[in-house]
């Protein structure tokens, strides 16, 4: 086993493309992933899982039918399972999602913005 | 549903009491927890799940059986199942656990640390 800290900052320094989330650890069947984001996200749902996301540096805002909530760092959001949301960001913003391993990012949206298989870092 | 960004520090600044974790969202069947260590934790180990420490700010030790890991502000740390250890913090360490939703904070171990009902702050 792997007893070693995993640094935030250093796996971020490893991300370079936008709306690419990397897998950094796995708690039971859950995955731990950074992203850096910036502009806008599809509109999407997850119809089995709740997904956290965690804002670590810049600000954005999670689109909600009904609204949306601005996360800016230090930040955390439960997006509950089901609930259409749109991921946006006006500047870099760098974040930390939490959900099942598998999950698919653009949810039941697909479209260009899929990443069918998510790389470690 | 409560669509508000859920800010850690101002969370953080209603816990006083060190190794009194605080439930502060919930991602299916999972607690996010906020927690103030110093001091020497018990050794225990959780049979059934691993474990997730992220470090917000300080730094702290999970000692294991073969050593350990130190751990500093903005790093990241999985125990994994059944793995004996025990958080350490020489000062002051605001941590953030991630774990099933009633895992016992002493696991196998018991003793006068354990803290049956966690609440929500």
């Amino acid at each position: 086993m792997d007893f070693t800290a995993i640094n935030l900052a250093e796996k971020f320094a490893k991300i370079t493309e936008p709306w690419s989330p990397r897998i950094i650890a796995q708690m039971n069947d859950y995955h731990f992933k950074l992203a850096k984001i910036q502009g806008e996200f599809v509109w999407h749902k997850h119809a089995e899982t709740d997904e956290v996301f965690i804002v670590l540096d810049g600000e954005m805002r999670i689109a909600l039918a009904d609204g949306g909530v601005d996360l800016k760092k230090g930040e955390l959001f439960v997006v509950p399972k089901g609930v259409e949301h749109k991921p946006v960001a006006a500047g870099e913003c760098s974040i930390m999602m939490i959900e099942p391993a598998g999950t698919v990012n653009t949810g039941d949206a697909g479209g260009d913005m899929t990443i069918d298989a998510v790389e470690w870092i």
